[in-house]
């Protein structure tokens, strides 16, 4: 997973407030658009500037501002400033590696939760990796009557928002900035179960070479698909309490009717939360299968070792002895000498078969 | 197990409330079946078309309506606003794959959770494997004067309880629909019981093996009994949860007197994860002796080979010595070398042996 | 240990409350034992039929009476009647596997848990062998003047305390049915301590044998004892849910001075569950001592393969080299031929148990 | 560490309140000594006969009573006698085995718990051993102006609190006997420290040689630091609720000057169980480290097997087919048999050097 | 890391609130410098003699006083009276091993916790050694209008915090006490996400390098990171309580705007101790990694050592029966003997090979 989150060394020591963009800079210039609509109608577009954001502040109906790239600090001080965000709100913003939370405010809440998503591959889609998976922060802040969002960089899990904003469909222009918040949270949450399905094709695939002929890259493998378990687990922990969090809020951001979808969010946060545990335990059951596997394998080559040197040894002294050059040697002379020495071998051969025989290795 | 739930891609970008039947189409056509009863009567049916339904909405005395088959998502739809459900309620019923939860609303409560049983094997049943077991999501809705259930395929455990009803057996039709509803989980419980049992015994037959003579096959079946049980749990630690919110309802859906038999299920359900815990802890046992009795087989096996090589090898050179073919080998010429040398490779081996039985090896 | 309990197939599909004795039958017939006293004076007697029981039930003093065996469950039924049972109670007593817990009634508290104790071996005591350990469903009905003890089998550990009842000694007819009910419990955990201890001894002599010269013997041993301890800890988990429950009766059936012997009675609960964790964390302990162990004779096990391989097949080799045929080998004629050989030999010998040396393994 | 508590057999089936000493009888007698103070003026003294006792309980001041050794059990009753307590608390005091608790009466509070010690070796302080922890039950009952300390044998840790209070030193003749109580506990807790610290230098020492050179009985040394962290845990654990309880007493007992000491006292008690869990993970990974070490060595002795073999294996091969006594082996009548010979050995020996040094063997 | 905390032998067994410093002594003289600000100005310098603190004490405005070095007891108990801190407070300033916690007494909060800093290494910056991570005491006595701080050692991360003063930057000079003691808190947590990145990238290097080339010396960094990790949670996990405790403060100690930044600060703190655990699964997968790393290689090792002999072995005895002395042996006279003999072996050869290719190990 990219971008996992400790703070860079770059924002130590700097007074709380100071606004350090911690991520990659992935654009070259944020892009903002808007979306601004009622049940009625609906009107979007890009923003170049700030005062457009102004203006849709006090402008009747719900407005949602989107902000893909966070390096440029002195513009998204300027929003927090028009959306009268608290500075250290904005400096959460910009810290690209938030744990999930909520924080109420007066006029608004404050949301801050993890992106995941495959990344694209255009050209083979057929190989048969486990693609990267993108890790990004996303914030929302929920207003009475807008809901503004920050992302990392272009590209996100929202088309189908926005394509229902556009046709009127269901009830997202109905309700109130509360189900657009809702909205988004539930579109990032369902690429959740997309990428823990694929962990799961995964593990069922690694299974089944490991029961039959496990090789060291599945231990590379598991290990990969535990740690990425390690971190999106990180990732939906804390999204548990950020959701009870929202359905207690009791300043009237969240109406009544949304919190019955949130009890569906949180439903499916805490299943996901169940499926990354299981998958947890399943990839260490696993290793066990892999190690006691190898000790079986080690266990065969060993008695095939054994089983050869302990017969074709002894065999091997009884040629070597009377192979001595000895002058006095009365059984080289006798005429039954060379069979009777081809007997005790076969004799040998045979007893320490019977010997392994018994011991149930052959 | 089949079907075991993260939720699919299909559904994943549509808005809340939109019906994706996410398992297994498995019969052509969802089967209606109903029960309508009171104390002193009853009558049942197959339903054909919706309207039974309406009718059986209004009449006096208690319905039973189970719907076999989710993937006519139309007429879930319909039947959802026959009955006034909430849309996302009718969604979870589609989607089979919800976690085990109970909500309540103001006429009638949602409960889901998991089914399990065994598939029945008309054929051999004598065979020694341990039979699959099926999951199924069961959703129960309970109103003031109905119950509808949801299974996903034909086959249940019901049968029992409609057996109940038609002879009037017990206090089922004197009681009120959570009753029925009780009476339904309850039965579905009693197989979570049965499931373990097999496993317990599978247990005691693995544990014999292992204990006698470990094969590469029992770490499968160890891994198959623990992923099952990984399963079975995230299945069954729902339900505590579940029925302990049944029993805090405050609406009058759970009467005080069906209040007694769900702590009887409460205590069946704490049964059943304590069961699962003991059988992990006593998997993960075996699992240890399995790597410990491989280890002493390696040891077992490395002994005999290091016995054998560890006599004959210096034997082998001293015979090597005396077969060399210098010209001027003063042993060659004794008349006693043969013997000597035979002397010297008998207390050679016989000190070895010595060691080896200081060592304890033998 | 003997009977652990996951429900019996038999009593599945049934209607609760429907009486099936899932136990193994040991008696022909359920024996009724009863005592009835007050401070001054005492009787007891066996019941043949149940009428007396519904005489003692309305007759001043206490009454305690003790059934062994149940699988009689009409007669069952009967006492439940004659003393006003809850039918799901019948139930529990007569299903012998039963998580412990108490329930209190209106009029009574039906408390259910598992008496343990050794199987008595009357031939050879001095046999070296952990001694079977029987776990028993032991149910107690405390009502406002009368006890009722249900035990599976023949054989208890209460003989001390009928003893007191006949001599008066101690508190005990003095007074009421709780203290009664608290001294059969404080029987029961005390013969925990018992089989723990005896657990205890046998660890010691385990570790001394693994430290010593362990066997895979003591694997089997340690997964015995490993398994042991799981139910006896199912077991006496849920005794401190129970307990605490008594004690925070408010239906007067507990009296404040029982009480006091009620939280002795916890402390008790608490360090045997304090204990078994320190013993399962031993057994886990000396487990790696064993595979550590393992680990470290193959170590030796193949040091002294290799010691000796390495020095002799090179050794074997030149002497191989010397025996070869062929016309022209100047070395053969030489007169210093055979004496060069060997110091060759001594000399490759003394650098390979240097580099031993070096290496620090002899 | 000596007497870890299991309760004895001698204990089951008496009646509560039955005073059984369960440790090992230490002392021939016990030894009582009493201190009796006020801010301006101390008394001290050993106790004869218990009459005393019955005069200091009603003299103005405060008298701590410490008695060396438990198993005179009448003396004992007498005591709780004179100082009205429970029986169950003499029963207590007597069973050294409890678990560390604290219980509130009316007029006294009653504290048990163990106080660990390192036994005292006069003779070879030299010696690089582990010494001997030594467990001993402590009880106090601390009354409105008195505290009681009940010990197994002589020996303690209290001297400089004696100390203190002949020479008025602190604030341990002006504060009451809660205070006195504190000090006590103070006492033993800090013993704890040092036997944590010792245990710290043992593992830091073991640390060294189990990365440099490991032993056998390096994992023998693992093991006993394991039990015993254990057991000291066992005890260390309860003492948290037992400080928590002694601050929450509302019965005027402690006074609020003392709970600022207890709450200093809980902050050692949390740092004492903080350690012990730093130290037993630091354990459990230093046996990971003492595994793959062994592993490692396997790894490198089969290495050298396997290299020495593998060479010279071949080449006696080689040299056995030329030591044949065919008539008929034409490159036995060659020249240049001999060499080239030779040259083949020398040849398959440096392809056999390569294969090892390109799978980095060598 | 430097100086884990058990207490010193040295403090036991003194009265409570005696003074012993416990760390190491590392300066000569404790240095005692200030900050005297409000809104409008500041002042700072070096305190020599006490009568100084007496003076700031009672000045309007905010001081801050920072102690390095608390080796000087006297000196410190002295300013303890100035400030009017209690015995156990200046007790616990002094011994360098508290666990992080806080107080709250009328006038003041007494707030201790764990600094951790890299040992600045001037000489070779370049080198690839994880640097020594330094843990000192911080102790921070928050005052209505001071601060006092006290180090263990010259040397801290509060430059940045010093500048903000001076240059009247940011809200520090505009904000309490508490905001200033926030700010320190601030600083030093920050420190720990500075070592935390640290240790995140020597752990990818770590990985790079077991999935690569395991050597035994990753086994002893994976340990020393392991145990790293383990210390620095025993210091952050307080961390939460004292933050929270500080957030609960009623008494006016905190100011509500700063309950804000404690709120981040608290944010950051769970982060931390997210991380760690992260990196400890991480590191414990690792491990399993390596370990099964060593298996293979120790089932290559023996594969190539199996597969060698087995070919050689029975060719070398073939040999050796023809390397036999016997006068009769036809197949010595036979003219196509030796073409046969060596068809034979290599016949034998092949078969094996085609053995070792059938169970796929070639």
């Amino acid at each position: 997973m990219k971008s996992v989150g400790t703070r860079s060394r770059s924002a130590v020591g700097l007074p709380p407030g100071t606004l350090v963009f911690t991520g990659k800079r992935m654009l070259d210039k944020p892009k903002i658009s808007y979306f601004h609509y009622n049940p009625d109608a609906f009107e979007e577009g890009i923003i170049e500037q700030l005062d457009v954001c102004r203006d849709l502040r006090h402008k009747e109906g719900i407005t949602w501002i989107n902000v893909d790239g966070l390096h440029d600090t002195a513009l998204l001080a300027c929003m927090g400033e028009i959306y009268g965000l608290h500075p250290l709100i904005v400096e959460d913003i910009v810290q690209t590696d938030q744990r999930p939370k909520v924080e109420f405010f007066e006029d608004y809440a404050f949301i801050t939760f993890r992106m995941l998503y495959f990344a694209k591959e255009e050209e083979n889609p057929e190989e048969e990796v486990l693609e990267e998976v993108i890790s990004e922060q996303m914030s929302i802040v929920l207003g009475r009557n807008f809901v503004l969002s920050f992302q990392e960089s272009l590209g996100d899990v929202f088309d189908p928002i926005r394509e229902r904003i556009r046709k009127g469909k269901g009830r997202i222009r109905k309700a109130g900035p509360d189900y657009l918040a809702y909205a988004l949270m539930d579109a990032i949450v369902d690429q959740y179960f997309v990428i823990l399905e694929a962990f799961g094709d995964e593990l069922e695939d690694l299974e089944d070479e490991i029961l039959g002929k496990p090789t060291p890259a599945n231990i590379q493998t598991m290990h990969d698909i535990k740690r990425e378990l390690i971190y999106i687990r990180k990732s939906s922990w804390p999204m548990r309490e950020l959701i009870t969090g929202l359905q207690r809020d009791e300043g009237g951001l969240i109406k009544p009717d949304t919190k019955i979808y949130l009890r569906d969010l949180y439903d499916h946060t805490i299943q996901i939360i169940d499926t990354i545990e299981v998958y947890r335990d399943v990839v260490s059951s696993m290793f066990d299968i892999y190690l006691s596997t190898l000790s079986n394998r080690l266990n065969e080559v060993m008695k095939v070792l054994t089983i050869i040197s302990t017969i074709f040894i002894p065999l091997t002294f009884l040629a070597g002895v009377y192979g001595m050059n000895f002058k006095y040697m009365p059984e080289l002379d006798w005429k039954i000498g060379y069979p009777i020495a081809l007997g005790m071998m076969g004799t040998t051969a045979l007893l320490l078969l019977m010997f392994f025989r018994h011991k149930r290795w052959i």
